[in-house]
């Protein structure tokens, strides 16, 4: 794979010495810039604001344990700061497992292993993991195949994409807008715009109608939690995506995190965001200022409406 | 039906002396202006430009062709300025019929019928029929109904919110904002909210969800063109909606114009707009400039998604 330049997206988080270094995916496209991160308390903050989603996220937790060590090293026992730093975390959002990525750093430290080797070596395989994802895609893709998503899966379509090229496959894209934080327009057709892979965008109410025209061939999307009984939480609108995918017999495919505690999609909690996000855009409020709005930024894909779930290897 | 105040999109269009005003639905709810029409040409530049749409437009034609005789009232053969005036009108928009509206009005003249009675006459017969609908649908509705709505039905819904409330029925709603065009925020949010009934905004993207968490008891939505078969065509987005709708068994109701010339769905043309009304919002740019959109303005939805028709009964 070494030819293959990779989205920013692909690994938005960066550590440099004492500071941890995130893209801003508020700011793009207009802006590629960068927040700087030096405590756990910012990188909550972070997570909170939406500024980093998705694999950002995972990274940006496991660099600030990272980070804690690193300031830390004086200390002669970290538990009850690490315990501190995972609640934290955990406390951000609800629909991503974080628990999954606290407890396996606060494991790790009980069975007295070497945490920054464990961390930097769990790093290191989610990369290669999600590189043979990629991979794995790719066999499912054939030449001349469109691929409607939905959000933004953190660089793998641009390089599923890449590999198909490679073995002398065109695919080519339809995303949707993913309203209201314009994840789709902003993040995905940048990113695939960029590594010049031919994509277009539609709003999100416009899935049945290219779908009834025969412009999709299938349809790939990302997952923020899944269940152990393969349901999926991803980003709101996922679900119907799936409920019309199937309702016109198109094969729909899940990129997903490893398995969480959630044993069914009813233990995953969807989070409900401010209304305020929905109802204000740039700055303008789209509806008059006395109706509310209901925002619930995940929701759930029973099993059932999946045609594949594309498995994230860390094993 | 005297004590109930209509919403200003009940009857969008005023004819005063020699002008016609229409409510710019383009400045709604920020500004309630009207613009000022005197010619045919006027006209067509306000329905291209989407300044007045659904019942809007139907008057907005009707009217200019009472300019048309008011202002030509010394002619003597009428026939060759109406028929170019038609053919103007039928030019404008693709989706809406209205070739059934100009073909009305030639045929009339073509029989020497007094053109501006029966113009006239059409026009209240419409009005009435348009109550009679919304009465019919209030029939549908019962105490404690959550309706989810798509687009802007032109006044109807707090029309059938008021006909329930007089028979002790309360129904709120829910709206999904619309893209790009953001009817649902701007004007069916609007209408509700000025006529006191309770709406709910959301994206288009998040009706599934809302269904799933038992939230909508039934939907209804408006049409701009109903074909011979009974399938109907609507502001994009209304297809899936019926399709997500018959997944979760939640009753599917459509207010709908005469029937058209259209057989069925198939012999309508979907209007494709140009893809920067999709890709811009609020004079900002939220794709890279290089990626491109697709925006087709209307889908069909066939009559086997549509529980029931409330026709409108001009006959």
């Amino acid at each position: 794979m070494k030819k293959i330049e990779y989205s920013p997206l692909f690994w938005p988080v960066e550590l440099k010495e004492d500071n941890i270094y995130v893209l801003d995916e508020t700011l793009l496209p207009g802006k590629k810039q960068y927040i700087k991160v030096s405590t756990y308390q910012d990188a909550c903050r972070a997570i909170k604001q939406m500024k980093t989603r998705a694999v950002g996220q995972v990274i940006l937790v496991l660099y600030t344990f990272l980070l804690i060590l690193r300031k830390n090293s004086n200390k002669k026992d970290l538990s009850p700061l690490l315990a501190k730093v995972a609640q934290a975390i955990n406390d951000t959002r609800p629909t991503l497992s974080f628990k999954y990525l606290t407890d396996l750093v606060l494991n790790w430290h009980k069975a007295n292993a070497p945490l920054e080797k464990c961390i930097r070596g769990f790093l290191e395989t989610l990369k290669n993991a999600r590189i043979k994802q990629a991979m794995e895609s790719a066999k499912l893709l054939k030449d001349g195949d469109v691929v409607l998503t939905h959000c933004n899966v953190s660089g793998l379509l641009p390089l599923i994409a890449k590999i198909c090229q490679k073995q002398k496959k065109v695919i080519t894209f339809f995303a949707t807008e993913t309203r209201p934080y314009l994840q789709g327009a902003r993040l995905t057709a940048w990113e695939l715009n960029k590594a010049k892979i031919k994509v277009v965008l539609i709003a999100d109410n416009m899935v049945a109608q290219v779908m009834k025209e025969g412009k999709i061939d299938k349809v790939i999307v990302g997952s923020d939690n899944l269940a152990q009984n393969g349901d999926i939480a991803n980003k709101i609108g996922t679900y119907q995506m799936a409920i019309i995918a199937r309702y016109f017999k198109i094969p729909f495919y899940v990129l997903c995190p490893p398995a969480s505690r959630a044993k069914t999609g009813k233990d995953i909690k969807i989070e409900i965001r401010p209304d305020k996000e929905l109802l204000n855009f740039c700055g303008k409020r789209i509806a008059p200022k006395e109706v509310e709005g209901y925002y619930p930024a995940f929701d759930v894909t029973p099993v059932g409406l999946i045609t594949k779930h594309i498995y994230l290897d860390i094993k």
